[in-house]
């Protein structure tokens, strides 16, 4: 499944500008999220399901994959694989994100927000200048008594000792006596989290992903939870009226979490059952020019979610690509079953937004203890190796009992290889066949059967009949009791 | 100190409209902040330093208080208080927040901003609905055989006790072992806080008020930080391009604090050493009328900040104003002496700001880990009475050590109570009397001194040469060295 569809490619031109320069040219980043139907395990080729988002920035050129006007620019150099064969009904899959990519060649730097560049460029104060010069260069009575006495910063270390006693007596609690020392969780830290966990968050990224990808620990960027992590990179890429391009179906909450505050718009790329919910270009060029015609600027598009994406691995490492245009949000929420710690991570190739995201994590810092905490759990190898292993089997456990219960009942499930929940056709059990009547059968489930479920119209699916199912949630016993219920209903 | 200024109350006219109502009138939000100059605790009469902003919402008529023009409207009833003299120099002092306070007798709801009213207004999808119902009446195999299964929330609790025995195990932490369960900290929670935390905040809140002011738990929003806190009540209470008046000096992270991402400017009205830096209307006045000049619509003013804000507490609890127009924010990082902790609180007494703020939390929550710590230690009245008393004895004696020793080198500071700060007069050190000279002076103290501080211009303070030193960082001991080099520069 490498092919490359030189089709698509040929009609993806690539404008970028530097990241202080203005261009008129249609722009899209093609934000890539593998959450719905329980993809997310699959697009690093793990099994074990992750809060995984790709924001892929993609330079788009006005011009319909389908018109014959031959390009004007030279189509990029690609590798030698014979273009696909024609699918039917003229639709173009897209293969792999190769297809839609454009190769190397940039300065280097991709275009950030109007308003990211102001954060940016944001002149320090002198209040900044000496809090960090003063920082590089401490006052220590004996071990550097020549350095800056910092009288610029309001903290106050007069009664620390009397929590760290509270601690130390009413917890007695190793962890928070040793590692989690009222001098490092209370005061001040970096907002985008210690260099630490850091670097013990890159290795369990790495370890998930079964080591097929390494992460660099200087190009991610904390933050408290992956929904700011979302809405920060959105800030970062987008300016108020401008758009992402997301397939769907997508995660339930995905337009607010990115409009409300950012005032950037999802625009919807349909995808179908029946090329098992995976993005096609001719979907993709057809929701840019709608938006063109409304006179959005389009700069993103959340990209495919089918299991092509196990190539995004080799991808971000390769040469080949301008790896400045992947952003990758990632949450500890589902890897580590902890949404409660909050904690997310942006990981960016690109200097400007992680330097924007950096000084944006002042409004969304993971606590310290939180940060304390996780350094010692996940530096743990054996507890991680082993969690990792026997979460997976009692997820895929799960996931065979309930696809297989569904099955009885009549309900087939999309394919997928992990995830917390199933996405399952009950098209047949609609009456009408349209939105009204998935939602009918939602409420039917949820006050007959006292069953709550997902409808898929919550996702944006185009087709009526979809609904997803969280079955982590439950326990094995349980299963008999749900499909029981579900079966009453129909 | 109770009088007031009647001649301004009669220029500040009531022009509000109900949340969904849109007003041409000018509008103003006045933030009282009691942070800069280490005003902080004073605020509530408490000495105990504390971040505390006060935003107050006013409606201001757009009319020069020196105008002799009749108001067209009634002045609003006042307490028979006689006006005060005129203070010399024309200008009118705002002896009171009363003063600038408009009495009740509006619908009771304030104006949001039409973002805030667009996320109150979101429409709950099905996915929304479903997960809350789920939740009022959650299925239980004994206790609940009835209530519906969630199968809408994606959530794995299939390995949560992996995670439960590593923490037994490995940190032998009876808090985290006991409280800390892990099916409640690190499963998804309330984003605006939980009832618990709530309860004990607004009880710590007013401990370290000393009792002289309730709150509310109901009437609390909990968010990871002050920082987001105030950021999220800024997008509440005002569109971008909008303004706060805020009087100068204050904070100096304030302005991109503020505006970074929400687009709402702040506006510094003067304030000076001769008035002990407290706000006159008369600037108020003429920072509003420039701005109104500008095109700029002003949402607020953040507001006095001076020893008559020990009558807040009074007037928050008073029927006879509008306490729909207060809005509180809050830190444990002051008085816990915590900031890592990462924890805020946005206190308001308008359903239309609480409901937005609860929904924004979901951007910067406050962790469960967090949480249940929090709850176990400032319910430890004992310990937290002997916190409260014993670190304000320790911030007393460095404060009056560093100011005394200021003194001794010829600088005098404001007239302070508390806080982690003092804000020094350096005005006869600068050459040039200018910003230019001051800052001369601040890179001395840096370079030449080893010292840092932060130079007033850096808190937009108008007059040159005041500096801000923060003594909570240091240890009695290395007063003496301090002053040392501030002497060698001087």
């Amino acid at each position: 499944m490498k092919q490359k569809s030189r089709n698509s490619v040929d009609n993806l031109h690539e404008t970028t500008t530097g990241a202080t320069g203005v261009t008129t040219d249609m722009r899209v980043i093609v934000p890539l999220q593998g959450v719905v139907q329980g993809g997310g395990g699959l697009v690093l080729g793990s099994i074990i399901p992750c809060a995984l988002f790709y924001f892929l920035q993609l330079y788009l050129k006005a011009k319909n994959p389908s018109d014959d006007v031959p390009n004007p620019s030279p189509p990029p150099q690609l590798p030698e694989t014979p273009p696909p064969p024609p699918p039917p009904g003229g639709l173009q899959r897209v293969h792999s994100v190769r297809s839609i990519w454009s190769p190397r060649g940039t300065n280097g730097q991709v275009q950030v927000s109007t308003r990211a560049n102001s954060v940016i460029k944001h002149p320090d104060s002198p209040y900044y200048v000496g809090l960090k010069r003063a920082f590089d260069n401490l006052y220590d009575e004996s071990s550097n008594p020549e350095g800056i006495i910092q009288l610029g910063l309001d903290e106050n270390k007069l009664s620390l000792d009397l929590i760290q006693d509270w601690l130390v007596t009413h917890t007695k609690c190793s962890m928070i006596g040793q590692e989690l020392q009222m001098d490092r969780i209370s005061t001040y830290h970096p907002f985008h989290g210690s260099s630490e966990l850091k670097l013990t968050v890159a290795s369990f990224m790495s370890q998930v992903m079964e080591g097929h990808v390494s992460f660099n620990p200087s190009q991610i960027v904390l933050t408290a939870g992956t929904t700011p992590a979302l809405e920060m990179l959105a800030f970062c890429l987008a300016d108020p009226g401008n758009a992402f391009l997301v397939p769907s179906p997508y995660f339930p909450e995905l337009d607010r979490d990115i409009k409300w505050r950012t005032g950037v718009e999802i625009i919807p790329v349909p995808c179908r059952s029946s090329d098992n919910f995976s993005l096609h270009t001719t979907a993709l060029h057809r929701a840019y020019n709608q938006a063109k015609k409304r006179g959005i600027k389009i700069q993103g598009s959340n990209g495919d979610k089918n299991q092509e994406f196990v190539s995004m691995a080799e991808i971000v490492n390769s040469e080949e690509y301008d790896r400045n245009r992947v952003h990758i949000v990632y949450g500890l929420s589902k890897d580590l079953s902890a949404p409660g710690l909050r904690v997310g991570v942006v990981y960016s190739f690109d200097k400007n937004v992680l330097e924007a995201s950096k000084k944006l994590t002042r409004f969304s810092s993971v606590s310290s203890l939180n940060q304390r905490m996780l350094v010692s759990m996940l530096n743990d190898s054996r507890f991680v190796e082993g969690f990792i292993k026997i979460n997976r089997e009692r997820v895929e456990k799960m996931s065979d009992l309930f696809v297989g219960g569904l099955k009885s009942l009549g309900i087939e499930c999309m394919k997928s290889g992990g995830g917390f929940y199933c996405w399952a056709d009950l098209s047949g059990f609609i009456r009408p066949y349209s939105e009204k009547g998935e939602l009918e059968l939602w409420e039917k489930l949820l006050n007959v059967g006292k069953v709550n479920s997902t409808p898929g119209s919550s996702c944006h699916c185009v087709e009526p009949g979809w609904f997803r199912f969280c079955f982590t949630n439950l326990e094995e016993k349980e299963i008999p009791l749900v499909m029981e219920r579900i079966k009453r209903v129909l």
